[in-house]
C-alpha cells in the first residue's frame, strides 16, 4: 500500500469535484465526514488500554487487522470466545481457549493453536497490565480469503489474533428486563453451535429494541416459543427453592459460567432444573438472575413492571462463583440449600 | 500505535518463551506461523486490483479499516450490497446504493451518505481501472463502537468506505446443485431484511456442505420447507413454458437482479410466477438458472444426478439482461414469449 502516493491521486482527481453522469458530490464534505469516521486507519479511538498479539508480535490500541478485501470485514467469518481476568484470577480460561477452537471449527475454520498455546500468550499478556486490573481476554479466529463471488471462505486463509483490553467489572446492579419480538435460531438457519461474530447482530437488535422501550435487556424465546436467553447472557429463574434455567436445545450457547455455575449450586446442595421454560415461568419467579462470562452473575430487578428484590439463591450463586474463581472453599455454612430446600 | 515500540517490547517478553503457570510456549514457531497468517498488517495478501475510498481519500490495496476493538470485526455490526462494472456499463447502480443505506437502517446503523454521493464516489472510482474492466463495487457501512460488554453496537459510531476490485465476470457455464440440509432464518431470528455480513456464514457453511459432496452450490429452504434460495443467488426455474421463482417471503434478499430479470421477462411477454416452490419442483423443472449481481444470469446444468440443458428461458434472460445493461433494445424477434406460451 503507497499510501502517500494514493492520497495524492485522489487529492488530483476529487477536488475539483466530480460531476460525470450528472452525479454531483460535494468532495469537501465528503473528505471531513470520512476522516472522521475511520480512527482504525492510523488513528487511535476512544477505546481503553488494549494489547493484541498477531502477526507474531504484541501491538498496542486498536492495531488494524482487517482490510475491505479481508473476508471476515465482508462476510462475517470468524469466531471468538471471551475470558475474563479481574482481582488476579481467570476463571475457566482453559474452557474459553478450547470453545474457541471448537467454534473454529463449526465454521469449517481449522484452528491453528492449541489451547495450552492461547493459555501461554494470555499469561505472556496479562504481563502488560496491572496485576488486579479487570481485562477482557477475547482470542479470535478468521478468514482472510474466499473464491471470487465471495460467500464462502477459503478454510486455508485462517487468521488469528489474541486482544486483551481494560473492561471494568460491573457492580451488582439489578437490571430490567421485557419480552423480545426477536427469537434466537435453530441449528439449521445459523451457526449456533459456534460463538461466532454473526449470531450477535441478531441479540443486539433485540437489546437496542428492548432499550428503546426503556428497558435494560430482553429475554429472547427459540422458534418453539420458549424462553432461551437473555439479549447478552444466559438467564435463571428461581421457585419455591428449586433453580431454573432453559434446558440447552442448540437454539442458545451453552454457556461456560452457566455451566459452571449449575456445578457450584449443585455441589453446593441445591436443586438446579434445566427444563423448558415460558416467558409466564419468569413473570412469576421469585429470583431471576444470569450468567455470563463478561458479568458473572447479575441479578435482574424488574420484569415488565414488576419489581424483584436480588433473593437468596442469586446471592448465593455469586458467593460461590468468586470462591470458585479465587480457588477457596465457599463457607459451608452459607448454603443456600439449608433451609432452602424444604 | 507505537509499532516499533510495541515489537520490542515483545520481544524482551517473548523470545525466552513464556512458562507462567505451567504453560510453555514454542514462541519461535508460534511467531513463524503468526507472521504468515496476517497480511493485513502492513503486507498485501494476492487481492486483485483494488481501490477503497475511506478516511476521506482514495487507497490502493487492502488498507487497514479494522482493528480488533472493532465493533464490525467482533460483532459483525456490517452491512454492504455488491454491484458491478462490465463492458463499461454499472447496471442498477442507483438500486444497489439505495439499498446498502436501507440495509444500515435495519442493522440501526444511520446511513451518511446520499444515494448520489455513492453513485458520484463509484464513477470517481472508475477511473482507477480499465475502461471496460470488470469490478465488483462494494459500499460497506459498520459499527465501530459498542458499549463495554458487547452485543449492541453504538448508532453513531458508523463507518463507511467504499471498495472497487477486478473481478472477471464468470462465463455462462451451467453448475450443479443439491438439497442443502442448512435452511434461510426468519425475520425474527435473524435480521434477513438487510443485506448484512451477518447472514452469510449459514449460507457458507452450505455451499461448503454441498461442495463437499460433489457439487458446486445448493438449494436452501425457509424453515417452513419451501425452496428459498441457491447458496449464493436467487433461483428460477421453468416448466411447461412457464416461470417460476420463490415468492418473497422474507427469508431471503428480493434481489435487485431478480426483480430487473422478472420485470425484463415480463415485459417481454414471459409468464413470471412468484410462488411457493417445493424442492421437487425444481427436480422436475424443464430449466434451472440463477440471478444475482455477482454472475447476473447462470444455467443450472444438473440437479443431484439430473442433467438440465440450458434453455431457453435462461438464454432469453441472459439476452435480456445484456440488452438491459448496455441500454439497448433486445431484439423484438427473439421474444421467448412466442411459441412458449402455448
Amino acid at each position: 500500500m503507497a499510501r502517500t502516493g494514493a492520497r495524492r491521486l485522489a487529492a488530483s482527481n476529487l477536488t475539483a469535484g466530480s460531476s460525470h453522469r450528472g452525479y454531483r458530490m460535494d468532495v469537501a464534505s465528503l473528505r471531513r465526514t470520512a476522516s472522521k469516521r475511520v480512527p482504525a486507519l492510523g488513528k487511535t479511538a476512544a477505546f481503553s488500554k488494549t494489547w493484541t498479539f498477531v502477526a507474531g508480535d504484541w501491538h498496542e490500541g486498536n492495531v488494524p487487522i482487517m482490510g475491505p478485501r479481508t473476508h471476515a470485514a465482508w462476510l462475517s467469518s470468524m469466531v471468538f470466545d471471551g475470558a475474563r481476568a479481574f482481582e488476579g484470577v481467570t476463571p475457566d480460561l482453559d474452557r474459553h481457549c478450547g470453545r474457541v477452537n471448537r467454534s473454529a471449527e463449526s465454521l469449517s475454520l481449522k484452528p491453528l493453536l492449541s489451547v495450552d498455546e492461547w493459555m501461554g500468550l494470555v499469561d505472556d499478556g496479562l504481563k502488560r497490565f496491572d496485576r488486579n486490573a479487570a481485562l477482557y481476554i477475547r482470542p479470535m479466529y478468521w478468514a482472510e480469503t474466499g473464491p471470487p463471488g465471495g460467500v464462502r471462505h477459503d478454510a486455508d486463509s485462517i487468521c488469528w489474533c489474541l486482544t486483551m483490553y481494560e473492561a471494568p467489572m460491573r457492580p451488582p446492579v439489578g437490571y430490567s428486563i421485557t419480552l423480545s419480538p426477536y427469537r434466537r435460531p435453530t441449528i439449521e438457519c445459523a451457526p449456533v453451535d459456534a460463538k461466532a461474530g454473526c449470531l450477535y447482530p441478531n441479540n443486539a437488535r433485540a437489546v437496542i429494541e428492548a432499550q428503546a422501550r426503556g428497558f435494560d435487556n430482553c429475554l429472547m424465546r427459540d422458534m418453539l416459543g420458549n424462553v432461551a436467553e437473555l439479549g447478552t447472557a444466559n438467564v435463571f429463574m428461581a421457585k419455591d427453592g428449586v433453580v431454573y434455567t432453559p434446558e440447552p436445545n442448540g437454539t442458545f450457547l451453552n454457556g461456560v459460567t452457566r455451566q459452571r455455575v449449575i456445578a457450584l449450586l449443585r455441589e453446593d446442595g441445591a436443586e438446579v432444573v434445566e427444563t423448558t421454560l415460558t416467558y409466564a415461568d419468569f413473570e412469576s419467579a421469585d429470583e431471576i438472575f444470569s450468567t455470563g462470562n463478561f458479568s458473572k452473575v447479575m441479578p435482574v430487578s424488574r420484569i415488565e413492571q414488576r419489581t424483584i428484590a436480588p433473593g437468596p439463591f442469586y446471592q448465593r450463586t455469586r458467593e460461590l462463583y468468586w470462591a470458585f474463581a479465587h480457588d477457596t472453599p465457599a463457607r459451608a455454612a452459607g448454603r443456600v440449600s439449608k433451609g432452602m430446600h424444604s
